[in-house]
């Protein structure tokens, strides 16, 4: 097998993302600065990803909605820390209709202002509560150094709104969605060992009380942000006056959370899974979990995969029919290679005069020699596997490159090529400080068990897992 | 069983159409003028129409892929008819990160021109077509009169791209999409007899040679164009430059369609099916297609009716429990009736007493006492026949208020309050203009007997369908 036209990851790390993206056909830069075409193979992704975040969601009982793009720009400014964190981020309209406008309107950067304004008309009572909201929609925040799917100027993601009764509900809630929709996203469909905690001051939400997170490892040692669910405590529901009458008739103000996940997700399943050889993807993600390709065009090759076609769709798999014979067969082997495909079965007239194919298996480059008799069995078990493997493999990259650090120095040093983990007493009072000097930051406190915080855990002793971030 | 408190349809169409939007909490008024929030019944009706669609446009081999909500400037300018079009909905961004933009960016009013400047880059050559993309996004028209789902500053829509090697090619993909996926659609899933036909010269798309439309009528008479499909011809393909390498080697320019259905949608189902109680959902649209409530609370009401959602629930039907016995049965019942859930069992300790209770179809009204063990029989006939019910009920109701006229004066009488159909050709040069004058359009061409216009076809004998439109 030749190997893809495109750098090696250890070579130039970014430059290997960006050839990834170019040559899998996953997205284009838009033609406005900053911005993104998602092309259908990367398009493909993300829908699959959203149908399994969506379930979850569901699950969880939050129901979809849709809010408007354009906010006035007085409502950003009604919760101090959230206007000061999104105001340099933002994109404003100035004209409508050929018309200067009379107030200038902002595009989402995240809907929490323009959605507790509806809470507000929508909960009177504690029987309105819990009030859980979600929407799938574009936001826009006007980065400096954009880069496709990782940091665009529009991007597409989900951000679920909450009212509950109380802190404690709230919580619960945060934690469900952090724990049973996107952890289990993460390792389930995504493959990806997420690392769970909860961010530092210094890191966390415009406007929240707390901030938990999912951080994934990437092929490079640095850490990738995932998703991030927040305690809002009363923060907006002070300044958007949303109360409930509780049982005993008294308004009382209620108790919020976000959260959300985007196209980022993306990027970080390229960076996470990819080998010099391009893309790999689970099977759960693959818009073709098995591609079978005509290595020539002949009567009985074209016969036989049209066979395996209708076998393997029979077995519920996606499957697509390469039979682009005018292209050569390396070239096509190379790019389905590099798009991540998990299963290729390729047919020739030389194997097939045995009663043969070669079924090659994306994650791990084997390949084998079957009868086709066996194809659909050898197929079904490279995909019953795959996903667990990249997830296994992941997860060994990531604990090789964790080290246990009990200073401020060590944990620098180990995070120039990985995670440290370090008691965050041990980090000193200007600790953040001292490791933003080296681009390095806290990504999240846990348990020394790599557990969650809880109420009543002192801060000290919880560990810090420190690391460059994207 | 009290009437909804709505204003009738025949006292106040405009005022029914905002009380049922407003009473089956479908979709509020944003806070930036123009704008809608879909709340989650209204949502939930978008998703069910989306996943329709969708499976739809996949079948006919487009695949989804995402373009960006900014629009250089200069890129709406390359198609002359098309800028002169839309210019005067334009929204223009300013502002971004707290700077002035170099280059003031468009608000995607539809996304011909940024997807078409990908089109240039990936097309090449002939293996390359057809190329067929649809996105689910949403666009932004500066609307001077806007109405929640039929006509807002922000909507959500799917919007198709396609090329083609030859004109035949695209038209017969644009006709694809209006039988095969629109038209089909609003039949067998909305219950919608849409007419189909094409547009006159002064109602087409901006830049487009043809525009196939789909037309249904609403509850008072008036049109609504619930889709199109366009033949673009080369007029994008010329200034965008989107060649390819035909089989001999010569490059050619390619011929394209577009094509979109929106939210209105949602507006044209709640003013196609819509009584005087409010909405009626077709079952395959409802979000519940089943409610159980609880007319009282008592241990045997509840067995009876969590024993009915789970039987209803195994058959695969959407149900919903309402258990909240501390607000009033007739005002949850009225509730559901406004929100258009096709069918309601009420359990009460009275029938149950007699092992029985009421089943309620809201497209008829009937009311049924039925024995329990005959409940799921009873609700899945009902589910079965009322999406016929209401396309039958429709069709009558259009033709009932469509009359055939045989010159300008008689078809501007007819269109007073409902559709006329009368020959193009008896219209005169002027009869668009005249028919203005009444807010009359056409809405589409036909041949007398119903069906689409062919090549050849003499456009003074087709029939145009006329009437008032929203």
């Amino acid at each position: 097998m030749t190997k893809g036209a495109i750098v090696s990851r250890a070579e130039d790390f970014p430059r290997w993302y960006q050839e990834v993206i170019a040559g899998a056909e996953l997205a284009d830069n838009g033609p406005a600065s900053g911005t993104m075409v998602i092309r259908p193979w990367g398009y493909g992704i993300w829908e699959l990803m959203q149908a399994e975040l969506d379930r979850r969601i569901k699950e969880a009982g939050a129901e979809n909605a849709y809010f408007p793009l354009f906010i006035p720009e007085a409502f950003l400014k009604l919760e101090a820390e959230h206007v000061e964190g999104f105001a340099p981020e933002l994109a404003v309209v100035t004209y409508g209709g050929g018309k200067e406008l009379d107030e200038p309107l902002v595009l989402r950067p995240t809907s929490e202002t323009v959605i507790n304004h509806f809470f507000s008309k929508w909960v009177q009572s504690h029987r309105d509560l819990p009030l859980l909201i979600n929407q799938w929609a574009n936001v826009v925040r006007w980065e400096l150094r954009p880069r496709l799917f990782l940091r665009t100027r529009e991007f597409l993601w989900q951000e679920g709104h909450t009212a509950h009764a109380t802190e404690s509900d709230a919580r619960a809630y945060a934690l469900r969605i952090l724990n049973h929709v996107y952890r289990s996203t993460m390792y389930d469909v995504l493959s990806m060992p997420v690392l769970t905690g909860h961010k530092t001051a210094r890191e966390r939400f415009a406007g929240a009380n707390r901030t938990w997170t999912c951080e994934g490892m990437m092929g490079d040692g640095k850490a990738l942000q995932m998703g991030t669910s927040h305690e809002l405590g009363q923060n907006f529901a002070r300044p958007f006056d949303i109360t409930f009458s509780n049982a005993s008739g008294t308004l009382e103000h209620v108790w919020q959370t976000s959260w959300g996940v985007s196209t980022r997700l993306v990027g970080g399943l390229i960076m996470g899974h990819g080998d010099d050889f391009g893309l790999r993807l689970p099977p759960a993600l693959a818009p073709a979990q098995v591609v079978v390709l005509l290595v020539k065009d002949a009567p009985e090759v074209r016969t036989a995969a049209d066979a395996l076609v209708a076998e393997l769709r029979a077995a519920g798999q996606r499957v697509r029919l390469d039979d682009r014979t005018d292209t050569g067969f390396g070239r096509r082997s190379v790019d389905w290679e590099l798009k991540g495909v998990p299963v290729r079965v390729e047919v020739g007239p030389r194997d097939l005069a045995e009663g043969n194919v070669t079924v090659v298996t994306r994650h791990t480059r084997r390949k084998d020699n079957v009868a086709l008799r066996a194809v659909a069995g050898t197929v079904a078990g490279v995909l019953d596997c795959a996903g667990d493997d990249l997830l296994a493999e992941a997860t060994a990259a990531r604990e090789a490159r964790t080290v246990d650090a009990g200073s401020l120095a060590e944990a620098i040093e180990a995070a120039s090529v990985g995670f440290a983990r370090v008691r965050l007493g041990a980090l000193g009072p200007d600790g953040e400080d001292r490791l933003a000097e080296h681009a390095i930051s806290v990504r999240c406190l846990q348990r020394p068990d790599g557990s969650l915080a809880e109420q009543g855990d002192a801060e000290g002793d919880l560990v810090a897992v420190v690391g460059r971030s994207y």
